[in-house]
């Protein structure tokens, strides 16, 4: 027998089918629909001992009959669907598939494979994968896409790029949402897009859709509450990162090929950390950030991320004809007191790599450099950059979104309104004092730094895991640390790229190279450099 | 052993597979690596006498090694993806079942479920289920979408409907596209809505997108050349119909609840036919068209598509705030003359549908209705409604396109090209003649019909299948007889329900409920009357 591709309302299950197992798999099914948890973690084989149940779906693989049963403790009742075509085939007297085809009364058509094993002559689905209607957008990456949404101006050297746009930046006849429903409500239409936009359309890049934020970047986690948090394919079930959170999942979903985000405590290095991307933060002040909605002006700084060096530095070209102002030389600075900031996962990880740097360079296999040094930055200098930093940020966070802030509290999510709230209770005088402060920091860090580059993790961690029932402490917790690791581009306004690495588990982390203040487009060629002859290794 | 969930780099496919299967295995990834067609035709199951090789991925599921090696032929070489986790089970000693994940080098991850079999000595693929990276946007389905593109005005009726406005229609602050590319790039920003879209903000329903049309609404297939044939959920591999065909696949898949279209000569009664929907074709000149880019004035009307009558129903209402202008009463007319018009499987169904509602008619279960009557519709009579029909649309769609089509023509699909080709050659003395011819038709079809409803096929087939190499012929043949039933409600300007049937195959197939010129509500109830009391029994 043949199913005729145009007969959709086969079904052989009955006939080749053993009837206990055709009884379990009618079972499932009901259990299915009358979400009844117990019943569907029953009939999953749950042997510790052996291979793990699998469960597939466009979210990711469940490994284990633990995850699976978590998955479910979170999932409603599937919605209602009827069988259209169901193809069973024994392999043998212990073992089947079933592949069925079920049509959904909300649309669409579920795919469900599934592989039946009699264990201690029970039947229990070994393995099951599924493939679930579409939605028409991924709203937790996108928050409007065309195809394109802005076609580019004209061709040129990134013409079929795709770019994810940051919901900050101004793209002419759309409004700016800033990560919020109620903002994006009351925001009026672009009447021009912002310079970097431009500059990238005039490339021959197209712009793919505008990408979600955290609420007016003021996060670096990703966990937008009123769009969802952006996937992260490299590590499923864990945060994307933010703020540029949607350009940076779009990214390494491969729905663009690049990120256009803002960095202004780590918006670009953090994403691209936490989901294994190239980003590059620019020296501040170098790309106008005139039409991007701004949430600290003396830190904020254009950036984006890309899958690979080579687009990163397509676009540097792109977004800076000028030339560098600053030169590369002597000494590639590292700080071992800092080891102390960063988990020991990504610490093994970063120092493999700073190794693998060190001894190219040793074989002076890298022509701007010859020779490693320590940099004098250790976690107390960083807490007082810190410190430095959430003054002055807080202060023109507040003077930038105050207003809007305080009749909308309620729209904000809560962490989001807390740290308006702090913000909105630094005294002017506090913010001049700040100021006065981050000047002398400034210089300092760019001093410490001088003509060399600093190589530093990216982030205190990998990506952390989203927990159950909205728990952000271990979240907060990365934050925190993180912010003392990116404090150092921030104050000393310096372009930093993040150059992708891997935990040993295979998570995406990060170093970090920070290079002189106008040194950009020789920092991306470095970094382009250091990773290839490091890796070649 | 059980994989860590943040474990991405796990594998255990050696250990536990027998040597001959991993080798099969490793042969069937640099196979596909290398787009080598024998082997991976090799490597499925080809036993036509049993149950056969399945494959399943977004675009549904093929089944039997020929259908498989078909899907083959059409596909270019896999992209790079490197292996991130495989776990692999050992089902008896003939089957196993290996599950994989891979990164993929363009972004995002493939999920591979196989399911192999040692069959007459030799380990092939049973069965496969992938998960691929989903596009930002399937431009199939929609031009544009947001979350949502436009929001509701107020609460009302519709609240948390989801509309597809077909890409014909004013949407403020969008271009009017009308499924050509070149058309959209020197398309004007639309200052307001058209009426309808403007109502159904009111009445509480949110625009999600704009969806594809044919070029110019100007074919009933939905195969556009530029964003390709919008995928038909209840017929996979058959085409949408159009020309309102990414409103209706919008709808069929669930990503949306309301398709907003229009219809000339079909364009919603037939993608509805061809998916299983609901669609109401109204009253010519009831729903204003301003706004709506014209094909043909004489015919153009506003229409939907829903997936159950209720929301049909609702549409409705909120887009006919006035009263019925005509009553439906007496007789439902049929045609047994009509029935060489359609193919064998749509006729069948659709004469079980005809008797059941017979049976509850002469039962006296519909109020409206009293009795069955033969209408004096024949084939003949068709041919020559369909003659001015084409006269009179042909010269309207040049007056409507022409000088732009003159300017463009190497930027429309070949047919449609040559469908203009056609109308440019109707001289104006034949398009007057046929106005007249027109309004003599349109009382005599309205004559006949009275103020009772006539019951047809909507289409003469079910949904043509997508055939290789772009041969429409078989589209082309159906489109010529499907026009000659279509004509009858186009000519008369008469509303026309869509009352969605399904072939003995499972197949999608429609009734066509005619009535009188102004009764649209009352047709949309009768039409759920008699579906829900005809499919009772």
């Amino acid at each position: 027998m043949n199913p005729n591709e145009s007969q959709t309302s086969f079904d052989n299950a009955s006939d080749v089918l053993p009837q206990d197992l055709f009884a379990s798999i009618t079972r499932y099914e009901r259990a299915l629909m009358a979400n009844d948890k117990p019943m569907l973690s029953e009939l999953f084989a749950n042997d510790p001992d052996n291979i793990p149940a699998i469960r597939s779906d466009c979210n990711g693989t469940l490994a284990g009959h633990a995850a699976i049963t978590t998955f479910r403790a979170h999932r409603i009742s599937a919605p209602t669907r009827t069988l259209r075509q169901r193809i069973a085939r024994m392999l043998d007297h212990n073992s089947a598939c079933v592949v069925s085809q079920f049509a959904k009364a909300s649309g669409g058509n579920v795919i469900q494979t599934q592989v039946w094993q009699r264990i201690d002559g029970k039947w229990k689905i070994v393995t099951a994968h599924l493939t679930y209607p579409e939605p028409a957008i991924d709203k937790r990456i996108w928050r409007i896409v065309g195809t394109p949404l802005v076609a580019a101006t004209k061709p040129g050297p990134l013409s079929g790029m795709r770019v994810a746009v940051k919901d900050l930046y101004a793209v002419q006849g759309q409004r700016i949402g800033a990560g919020n429903p109620a903002f994006l409500r009351t925001s009026p239409t672009c009447e021009q897009s912002a310079p970097a936009v431009r500059m990238l359309l005039a490339a021959g890049a197209e712009v793919t859709g505008i990408a979600q934020t955290d609420e007016f970047a003021y996060s670096l986690a990703g966990t937008n509450v009123h769009y969802g948090t952006p996937p992260n394919p490299k590590a499923p079930g864990r945060i994307s990162g933010g703020s540029s959170s949607g350009p940076a999942s779009a990214v390494a979903c491969g729905q663009a090929d690049i990120g256009l985000g803002t960095d202004t405590a780590g918006s670009i290095r953090i994403p691209s950390s936490y989901q294994g991307l190239w980003g590059l933060r620019t020296t501040h002040g170098r790309i106008s950030c005139d039409l991007v909605h701004p949430l600290s002006q003396s830190f904020d700084t254009v950036g984006w991320m890309t899958r690979d060096a080579q687009t990163l530095a397509f676009v540097g070209k792109a977004l800076m004809p000028d030339k560098d102002t600053a030169n590369i030389s002597h000494t590639l600075l590292i700080s071992n007191k800092l080891n102390g900031c960063t988990a020991p996962d990504i610490r093994n990880a970063f120092e493999l790599f700073r190794d693998a740097v060190q001894t190219t360079i040793d074989c002076g296999h890298i022509n701007t450099l010859d020779g490693i040094g320590q940099a004098q930055f250790d976690p107390m200098m960083l807490d007082n950059l810190l410190s430095i930093f959430q003054v002055v940020r807080g202060f023109e966070a507040w003077s930038n979104n105050g207003s809007w802030v305080c009749e909308h509290r309620d729209d904000l999510a809560l962490e989001i309104a807390m740290r308006f709230d702090h913000d909105s209770h630094i005294p002017r005088s506090q913010y001049e004092h700040g100021l006065d402060r981050l000047k002398q920091a400034r210089s300092m860090v760019r001093n410490l730094i001088g003509n060399n580059v600093l190589l530093i993790p990216s982030a205190s961690s990998t990506a952390p895991t989203i927990m159950p029932d909205d728990d952000i402490s271990n979240i907060e917790d990365a934050r925190i640390h993180t912010l003392r690791l990116t404090s150092i581009a921030g104050i000393g306004g310096l372009p930093a790229v993040n150059i992708p690495l891997q935990t040993a588990d295979g998570l995406p982390c990060g170093a970090c190279l920070i290079g002189p203040a106008g040194s950009d487009k020789q920092l991306i060629e470095l970094a382009k450099e250091l990773y290839s002859k490091a890796t070649q290794q």
